[in-house]
């Protein structure tokens, strides 16, 4: 299957392209407003792949060209632009495809990081006013740090979470992320579960923040 | 020490209760607005844990009356009780008194559990608010399933996350917390922090209703 994950020259998208290049037997494509930056970090990732042993390569244009024969479209952008990112990429996109929401909308504050909820209800929510009819929209990725997913040496041992309203698109969501060593994929039911998911990424940061020794964490529910 | 957990007849505080007599070496009272239920679970307890062999006497009594003598007051009421409980034990409390907050408002819909942030910000909140002068507030045990809680044959393995504005108040609710064995007592920051921390509470039922297998479930930060 081919997966284009927007916003994958940073932050969590790096982590993603890396992980699901290394773990997964899925063509990966990275996007971005510039296609050339793209290129270029699609030809970085693809040398630390081989450096490692790898033989994955991981393409690069710009959004809406890496979209266009995707069937799963990963939105690792900021909470800010998902909106406008689905608007510029809804021609390259067919019925049965799927949109993937990791992004969380969060402020800081002396105290540490706080949800910034969006006006719609959740960032997941902004996803789904924004898509193309007959695409549907899953929630999940939302609380990896992205600096460890990036880091091929780090363990997982972590749960993400899989919110939507359409089972099979869900699934299939749910069947990449399992393919990523040490990520388990939990069902945390509709997309109206979003906020909670999205709160948990500043609260993440908080314990991070207050605990020596404690860095990029995930969390695990048992 | 003296710990007096308000609602101790019921829920959360059935489970703090049992798991703090039989862990710790504190005295624990529970405390209700009807002194009897709360002198009647005490012997239910103090039962319970006689039978596993534990010398542990939980004793009951009315709100105030429990609180009077306590140094840390737990306040495991429903979150539409806490502003009323804090004002009807108000005199009760001294300076240098430490009330526990662990309660998180939710509400549900089809699609499942969802915080319900209250107008203060928090139920947290609510309780710092309502505080006495001299009496610092601590939140923590939001995350913890009761039922889990109750079983003492039930393994924990799990983390609870303090927060609080009060160093001293702080070190001495996660000095309690991590006596309960299996608990891992995490700085999550200041009370300002707690909607977070309060939002995960429904996420964790949610997630327990969609995955087969899962119930009471509580989290791990790794």
């Amino acid at each position: 299957m081919k997966i284009a994950i927007l916003g994958g020259t940073g932050d969590i998208g790096e982590g993603l392209a890396l992980r699901l290049a290394s773990d997964t037997p899925h063509r990966i494509a990275i996007g971005s407003r510039d296609a050339e930056k793209a290129e270029n970090k699609a030809e970085e990732y693809t040398t630390e792949l081989d450096s490692r042993g790898l033989d994955a390569a991981v393409t690069g244009g710009e959004n809406a060209a890496v979209a266009a024969d995707a069937r799963v479209v990963v939105l690792a952008v900021p909470p800010y632009h998902v909106g406008d990112t689905v608007e510029a990429i809804a021609g390259s996109l067919a019925a049965g495809d799927v949109l993937v929401s990791p992004a969380t909308g969060m402020k800081r504050d002396e105290d540490g990081f706080h949800y910034h909820k969006p006006g719609a209800g959740s960032v997941t929510r902004i996803v789904a006013e924004a898509a193309p009819e007959g695409v549907a929209v899953v929630g999940a990725f939302h609380n990896l740090a992205a600096a460890r997913l990036a880091n091929l040496d780090a363990d997982l041992g972590i749960d993400t979470l899989v919110i939507g309203d359409d089972d099979d698109a869900k699934t299939t969501v749910t069947d990449i992320a399992e393919g990523i060593d040490g990520l388990r994929a939990l069902d945390a039911g509709g997309l109206a579960n979003a906020p909670e998911i999205e709160s948990l990424t500043p609260l993440l940061i908080n314990v991070a923040q207050n605990n020596d020794g404690m860095h990029d964490l995930g969390v695990q529910f048992k």
